[in-house]
């Protein structure tokens, strides 16, 4: 197995991200990890390099705050494209960037030039843990897909299924919630309330909507929205986490006890523990890694990544799709005309 | 002037609702503070009130987590639509709730019984005061109209930059921004993007797309959204402050002295200050107080309510609303055709 990673992208790019690789190579003996970028840049930091760790030179980099769109098109030797290109002509299984998201997606989304769709994926989508009270859930779509469908939702019920149970194993057979304003199924917007129908019929583990707020409550192992939602969620729980802390690292400043207590409090929701958040739906293993990823976040990445190569979730998933119901499968067909999803 | 106190709503009905309704009728010495509710459980907690109190007897309660439509259907004598009435029939000018969210919004807004829109006014809205690093903004809609169109976010920012004004009277020109998962125009679903393009061309002081997370930071002071996103949204932040909170409580435990600390810095995000979120654009004031709300609150929500009383708070929102660009006024007369704002 041969796993890629955008040695480039990320704050802490190359240096942490070459470290993390190093690491990481130790963790999955059995890959191959290939840093991509400058090798003027990554050789020197290689000294102590395992032998399942490679360099494949790539001479431009697409900036975190670039324009994505354009990073892409005027870039083609950037550590993303030719990192992708690797995965698109079979010389890796996987990608993990720490670089930028929107270039990562686009790049791995595009048509023609991207990595196309699994069998059977409409639209793919990013999966991105969520830590909760007594464990962890997926939340999906974390802002790949806009405007969804009902049955964009449903796949990405059963692509958020099979991604929750490489972290959490224990999990026969996980639940699945919708991300709503209220659990009665008459809440929410015609997107929700015609998707709820849809789940109901899928033959899904669906345990009905859910707030954001009892999200973290751990009442769901998936959980549902679409890409729009599902970015601004996160961000406003980032948004939170950062306003929070500000205000309470002012307050704690002159009680170390008190802060290294919480330090040690935060390392729980500390997202580098699982791994990144895959792209699902692509063929190929694609994950993003935060853009504050150190070292150990990346050799975590590279641990999961592994496991899902290895574990071949890509199978998983193309499966889990077939074995929707009828009409969870086809239900875009029965859809209302699309002008019934606007105000009444 | 006349402000009608739903005294059964709330996690705290009717003791901390009565209390903050003699403390507010004493900041407020030209209002009249109808107490609503079951006269018996009232008239024994004011013992000593002050002359401007009254009760208005209402036999039933619309529970806090009852179907809203239900109650609202099958308690014609609830004190929610009792005090409804009072502003309805000319009797209040305004009515503060901390009880059933929906019951509250749903019987001042559905047709013929509700109070009726505005002049001018499409759908009305729930305005929330949201904390920032430096002060206050306010967040619009947070849940009356799930489904939004570009010509309903442009009046949501008029009655936003008018109903933050009295929070903040040193704001000359509210800055409003729209609530986007990036900041560049081509960022978002289609509702955002056409919206952006209205806002552009309303004559507001439109400054551009706003992430969550920079909400946070103060750089708007008007953030508007649809209802669905907003809920979403201010219940992600409730959940992430909980999750949080219960996070840090565990770990402080055996350190009173940083736990004062915190909760002394919470009461800064303490939303009770800003006396309620009120829904705007409806013929009266509504002001939904929290659930939570304990007297402070509420005598909090009295004053606030007074000023936009006295200040005349509707006029100027129909004013403001009139002084929209021609452009902005009549948008919805140029929208592309509903299925547009579906997924190409």
């Amino acid at each position: 197995m041969r796993i890629a990673i955008d040695a480039m992208g990320g704050d802490h790019a190359p240096e942490e991200i070459v470290r993390g690789a190093i690491e990481g190579a130790r963790l999955a003996s059995d890959a191959t990890v290939l840093l991509v970028g400058d090798e003027k840049r990554i050789e020197p930091l290689l000294a102590d390099r395992p032998a399942n760790v490679e360099i494949r030179h790539a001479s431009q980099v697409v900036a975190m705050d670039e324009d994505p769109a354009r990073g892409l098109r005027g870039k083609p030797d950037s550590s993303i494209r030719v990192s992708l290109g690797l995965v698109k002509k079979g010389e890796a299984d996987a990608v993990i960037s720490a670089g930028n998201t929107g270039a990562l997606v686009g790049g791995a989304t595009v048509p023609l030039l991207g990595l196309g769709s699994l069998e059977g994926v409409k639209r793919p989508g990013i999966a991105v843990p969520v830590p909760t009270d007594d464990g962890i859930c997926a939340l999906m779509d974390a802002g790949a897909n806009k405007s969804c469908k009902p049955i964009h939702l449903l796949q990405y019920a059963v692509m958020g299924s099979v991604y929750i149970r490489y972290l959490r194993p224990d999990l026969p057979n996980p639940r699945v919630a919708l991300l709503n304003i209220g659990e009665e199924r008459t809440k929410g917007n015609e997107l929700v309330r015609e998707t709820y129908e849809a789940f109901e019929k899928s033959g899904l583990n669906f345990v009905g909507n859910i707030e954001p707020h009892k999200m973290f409550g751990g009442k769901a192992d998936v959980v549902v929205t679409d890409g729009f939602t599902g970015n601004l969620v996160l961000k406003t729980c980032e948004g939170t986490n950062q306003f929070l802390m500000k205000l309470l690292s002012g307050v704690l400043k002159s009680l170390p006890e008190a802060q290294k207590a919480v330090t040690g409090a935060l390392e729980k929701l500390d997202f580098s523990e699982y791994g990144g958040a895959p792209l699902l739906g692509v063929r190929g293993v694609v994950i993003k890694a935060h853009g504050r990823s150190k070292a150990r976040a990346i050799a975590n990445a590279i641990r999961v990544t592994a496991e899902f190569v290895r574990g071949e979730l890509n199978r998983h998933i193309v499966e889990g799709l077939k074995k929707l119901s009828w009409w969870g499968r086809f239900s875009d067909w029965f859809r209302k005309p699309a002008d019934s999803l606007e105000n009444p």
